[in-house]
């Protein structure tokens, strides 16, 4: 009895990613040793072909992109990231290059991230590539920073720039002229988890999150968990040299970058006397920081202002999947 | 800003199904204490509309066939379970009873099962329903049950009835007069993961597994990490009287039944000592347990034999995806 192909599939691509609690992916579950005195952190992706990702995207940079949504859920928890699991649906008939390539780049980012695959699930689907991953971490009990502890005074940050996600996405569907460098696609593509960074800001950011789907519907996130509102200056939002240039070309693009998503950038929460100490541990991450507004008393409501103090409306906002 | 749809669907469905450290599923990560001095033993599970089930199964039994395909790898470890995180892809426009109905009968296995969600994802999908769920569980340390300690000499046993759940999809698709109790089409819908069962072989079973692709080829499984063959005594299979019935009507059904899958039972090697003390547990655990043959020496295949002792080919035998 020969075994079916998904075996050699697993074998082939998938084993060589797998951990020692992994069992080489050859039994029914995955045994670990959760490290002692610590609580673990948990969370899990989907993405599917179309939706999260374009069907054309290089197949190695898909499955790094959800890996690295996942990271970035634990870097907002201030996590240690310690392995995944992962399941894919795959159309039938899918070259196997595409599967290499797929591997390839989770081995890069194994890499990278120091974590290992624990186990997971390879299927047929007749409809489109379907992916999910269950990343697992650590913190010292009680140390996960959480979502719900900005209160009115507190300043508003956020790491790296925002809106390139969004706008690498516009370019690659052609509907704004490309970076000569292809930073904007890249960043679509592979979201930089601030990992470093999260675990800096144990005992100093109040409340944190990352920026998935859109900025401010995502700070409206915080003001829900907190029970506040928030001033977000529009001005004060870190923009990359390519999103800049794109805005000045266009000027209404600055709703889409506001509410776009895909950033994957640290949201959070700080007393203003913490200021300094934010900026000191973020240059010692090597990651740019920005104050980009404050918490307001009052209905868990953002309010946009623009460089003047007028308001703006950036529109619905964020990305919503029904 | 009024939030997108999904967080009100995740809201009314899920949120329900969330246990203490799932944070009300309004965080980045969820943030569990495992418990202390035991091993965490986590599997992953996909299951796509119109394979793993069809797309009009009463959503009630999908989330729990989902779960308890699950929880069967779990028993196959001789692990107790902890909590899931699950994705959900779904097509827009399913109508909200579709996903009510999901998430009611996951609440009935929670209830049954002992688990809470700790935290997923919902998205949307162009194509079929696809789901994802990772399961964590805890054993202590190195009582976990694998798949690599058959040895020739043991004895191969199997729990409960087999050819129940790949008789029942054939009923469900009308290839096969229904019985009237429904029983067939209800275990191809409703797995019943033997826990108990494989709590209770801790230190008896010396290799084990849950039979999902098919008797005849997850045997292969054992026979390959064990380092040696079997031979299996089709007359010796356990039999549902409704199996048995059909099997009656249709003799060549006896290879569907042996390669078909969607079992869930229990597949595990005993040195033959140990008979009695097997026997006895699965009584204390309610549940049926059968001896259909013994591992031997050799090349990991796996002989089937008819009552009379001769060879049978069951045919290639085995689910594969691709």
């Amino acid at each position: 009895m020969t075994l079916p192909p998904e075996f050699s599939l697993i074998a082939r691509h998938f084993r060589p990613l797998a951990g020692p609690g992994a069992l080489d992916l050859t039994d029914d579950a995955a045994v670990l040793a959760p490290p002692p005195g610590r609580e673990l952190v948990l969370a899990a992706d989907a993405m599917v072909a179309g939706i999260h990702f374009l069907p054309d995207d290089p197949p190695e940079t898909i499955g790094r992109k959800l890996l690295r949504t996942n990271l970035s859920d634990l870097a907002a928890m201030g996590a240690t990231p310690l392995g995944y699991l992962m399941t894919v649906a795959l159309p039938r008939g899918l070259p196997e290059g595409w599967l290499a390539a797929y591997a390839g780049g989770l081995a890069d980012d194994q890499r990278e991230f120091g974590i290992v695959l624990l186990g997971g699930d390879t299927v047929s689907t007749p409809g489109p590539i379907s992916l999910s991953l269950t990343i697992l971490g650590h913190v010292a009990p009680g140390a996960a920073l959480r979502r719900d502890g900005a209160r009115p005074g507190d300043e508003i940050w956020v790491s790296g720039s925002i809106g390139d996600g969004t706008l690498g996405l516009g370019v690659l569907q052609g509907h704004f002229p490309a970076d000569a460098g292809g930073f904007l696609a890249d960043r679509y593509r592979l979201p930089r988890p601030r990992l470093g960074l999260g675990l800096a800001l144990a005992g100093l950011a109040r409340a944190a999150m990352d920026v998935s789907d859109g900025l401010v519907q995502d700070l409206g996130h915080l003001c829900r968990a907190g029970g506040c509102g928030a001033v977000l200056r529009a001005a004060q939002v870190p923009l990359s040299a390519e999103a800049r240039a794109l805005l000045r070309a266009e000027p209404a693009l600055l709703a889409r970058i506001l509410t776009g998503g895909d950033d994957y950038e640290l949201l959070f929460a700080a007393a203003p006397e913490d200021a300094g100490g934010v900026r000191a541990r973020a240059v010692a991450c090597g990651v740019a920081v920005s104050r980009i507004g404050h918490f307001v008393p009052g209905e868990a409501v953002v309010t946009v202002r623009d460089g003047a103090g007028a308001p703006l409306d950036p529109g619905q906002g964020g990305w919503s999947h029904f």
